[in-house]
């Protein structure tokens, strides 16, 4: 390997990059735990793409010049899954001992409330990279968390009490469906 | 009014600015109509937004400065309804005696298959605007049609015997949550 004299320079900014890219690591990893399912004909679950708001595009070669990011209103996943519908949010963390809700915005809760009524199955993933632990929580648990006034957080401990740590290996790579059978459908794979 | 001396072409440019949007106009009566079924606690149905190819950020402001529109490797709304999951995609057509298969992509219906295979509900919206008629028809007979080598549309006649009309109205602008509780629920809403 070639020694280039700002080797540290270089080293930095990919610690940076590593760093702002941490959170789609989570997301790359249930994408093609989802295309594995999809393989394997287990479920049909998709992310929804980033929603953009475009300002300008050249017509003359289909190109689109200006454009910002917006906020998704509902949240990243839905699809089918043993003929009910599921709807989660993956969410990650450096913290070690909880969760907070800064990230989670009023209108997927409310998006959440809806899916519920409307007899859903909705969840959150909750990565805790430090720990390199999952969790699968019901979307009520979060729900009432986030409207009480006092709690704006969840233990890794109320986690543990209340969510389902969910396994990880090569494919699928997040295995959260086993867990969803458990909790949604009560069996247990062995 | 004031008579500009360019008036007709400026009618022209609107003219092709209609037929560009024409397809837009029905995704638009079926946003509302969601938006209603919505805001009335029926169903929460939403559009998968048009993914996005991103070229190049401009991060100093946070503006996408180039990207290009991807095609859509589902259906364009899907949803829950009644604790089932709905899948669907809108066609328009100026045809008034067929509606071709030409806009329908191989991954929507690979991606339909699997949804009827899981469960879920599925079916396309058809709507001729000469006609001003729209069409509910499950998504097995649009699919087993576009399989066949031999037939590359459906007549509005096939369309009359094996689909379903959908009324239109004020709120919901297109009502087709009544055809889906009779086709799939086996209720008529009176």
């Amino acid at each position: 390997m070639i020694n280039y004299p700002n080797k540290k320079k270089v080293d930095q900014k990919k610690e940076v990059i590593n760093a702002a890219n941490r959170g789609m690591d989570f997301e790359h990893a249930i994408n093609i735990s989802n295309s594995f399912y999809d393989e394997e004909g287990r479920a049909i679950i998709t992310k929804r793409p980033t929603p953009i708001h475009i300002v300008k595009v050249d017509y003359t070669k289909m190109r689109i010049i200006d454009a910002y990011f917006e906020k998704q209103s509902t949240t990243d996943y839905n699809g089918v899954y043993r003929s009910r519908y599921i709807d989660f949010e993956c969410k990650e963390t450096k913290s070690t001992t909880s969760f907070t809700f800064r990230n989670i915005y009023l209108h997927q809760i409310k998006h959440l409330q809806k899916v519920l009524k409307h007899g859903g199955i909705a969840f959150f993933l909750i990565y805790f990279k430090s720990l390199d632990e999952i969790y699968l929580v019901d979307a009520n648990i979060i729900i009432s968390l986030f409207l009480s006034s006092e709690k704006h957080s969840i233990s890794i401990k109320e986690l543990r009490e209340k969510g389902y740590l969910v396994s990880q290996g090569y494919n699928p790579r997040v295995n959260y469906l086993d867990v969803v059978d458990e909790v949604y459908f009560h069996e247990k794979n062995l």
